[in-house]
């Protein structure tokens, strides 16, 4: 296939490296320009199982590509993906078909609006990736795709699809459900993500304190209330499963989460698709969501502290 | 006046050593065996202007002292208030006049538990001190007290502690709307408090982030309706006012507030007579507080998962 990755951050240059090393025509696209100019001068660095290759692939501003993809996986974090979108939508068609695997809530509707007539797919995936440096990403352990066509996808562009990321070894799974997964997800970060970036501790020192699991009922609960209204089946006992096998002494780990790291690199956070989603959609459905609004406007202001 | 101070702490040791020197009859109590020993042992190492003095003054545990007190300053932190309570009870008696100025909601109820029969005074007080080690205060600035008489207290007994106080050169205001006083300040110190704990920041850096404002309206409403079903007239007005001001750019200091502190030092914080008072009495009265109620359980998460 012939494609393009919109957003080629840690999960982006991942993916796009996985799907060329599979025998696809794949061109990176980003709007940081030391990122670009080290891939094409260099080659992209990835390191995997403590050993460094030097990858050739093509790496571009979307402004400067203007074939016909089959597919673009669409990998911004959730509060640039508006920017993204803006940026390619001359390389939108009803032809090429969008894949969206990053967090949050309301990444759907926001593709929707720039994208009426693309095959949308969206899902949740668990691997992960980090970005070192421009050009530079290692890549450890392994993960999975869950996703699920959302409108606009044939059933061959489907199975098209699923083969091309099998056969890159990104492990995809069909889902009768991706929003209830993507939501499930969203809850999870709302609670260890938020948590930790107001305790100012790792992961793992969640268990440390019994008001934890109070807190975390009072986002849960919201989480719930909203999800019902919108259709999307999340229940608490769902959302709380998640959350405790994350906190799970085994799996819950001595890091801080991304966004405390974000606060910390003074970058903006991804609050607004996560905690600070359900207290606007809860607004705007006259469900009230008292903890996720104070939590959403208490790392706003965390955020600005820190940044300014 | 035969004196005692029960909890002898920075405040405690400032107010202790004023009234002494104004000639009055003063015994520290505490229960913090080295700042004891060092006070009998050396004097009371008093830090003013840059002078350092040792002042000879009785130090004493509570339990260790029988005679019958005309006054006794409670001047402990209100989470030790019970304790130090419970460790004078031999001490409290319908003669023996308590005058406490420490900060926080519900320490007038816990008095009147252990002492219904005392003549009581509550206050404020604006002076300052630190407690540099133990047997050892700075006293910077000046300040004043604002207090009232609660019960039990004859107009020959107001006048004798006014007057004494007055000597003492620490500027005694009688009130007729303490209560008042002790809520706006209450109020102040949940938002400034609690806020530069979560945020991790100094006072003067809630002036940079356009969410404290609104955060700050979330807590002040609730005070103001629980306050309203006391009888108290704190209004929303009144308390932004003080806020306001103490936030304003002369005044909002380039410290970490005490809360800030507590956390750092992995002390337990007040939060329970702030914030956490105006939950448990909305939960009694059943006013909606969940802003109060969330942030008490934040900066509680927040001290266990850093006490531990």
């Amino acid at each position: 296939m012939k494609i393009a990755i919109a957003g080629s951050g840690a999960m982006g240059s991942r993916f796009g490296y996985m799907l060329q090393q599979s025998g696809n025509d794949v061109t990176l696209l980003d709007l940081w320009p030391e990122h670009i100019e080290q891939i094409n001068d260099k080659g992209l660095s990835v390191e995997a199982n403590g050993e460094q290759q030097f990858i050739k692939i093509p790496a571009a501003f979307p402004k400067d590509v203007h074939d016909t993809y089959d597919l673009i996986l669409l990998f911004t974090k959730a509060m640039q993906l508006e920017d993204m979108l803006q940026n390619i939508t001359h390389l939108l068609n009803k032809k090429t078909a969008i894949l969206c695997l990053s967090n949050g809530i309301g990444n759907l509707e926001t593709i929707q609006k720039f994208a009426p007539k693309s095959p949308l797919l969206v899902g949740t995936t668990l691997w992960t990736s980090e970005l070192v440096g421009p050009g530079s990403v290692i890549l450890n352990g392994s993960g999975y795709i869950e996703f699920q066509a959302i409108n606009n996808v044939s059933h061959e562009t489907l199975t098209v699809i699923n083969n091309t990321l099998a056969e890159a070894k990104l492990n995809p799974r069909e889902s009768d459900n991706v929003l209830l997964s993507i939501w499930k997800k969203a809850c999870l970060n709302s609670v260890l993500n938020s948590f930790c970036t107001l305790l100012d501790c790792k992961v793992m020192d969640l268990n440390k304190s019994e008001y934890v699991p109070t807190l975390t009922d009072k986002v849960v609960l919201e989480f719930e209330a909203v999800a019902k209204a919108k259709g999307i089946p999340l229940t608490e006992k769902l959302a709380l499963t998640a959350i405790n096998a994350a906190l799970a002494p085994d799996q819950a780990g001595d890091h801080y989460p991304s966004m405390h790291q974000d606060i910390s690199s003074g970058r903006r956070t991804e609050i607004d698709y996560l905690n600070g989603a359900i207290a606007l959609m809860g607004r705007e459905l006259n469900i009230p969501t008292p903890a996720n609004e104070l939590i959403t406007e208490l790392i706003h202001a965390r955020e600005e502290v820190t940044l300014k």
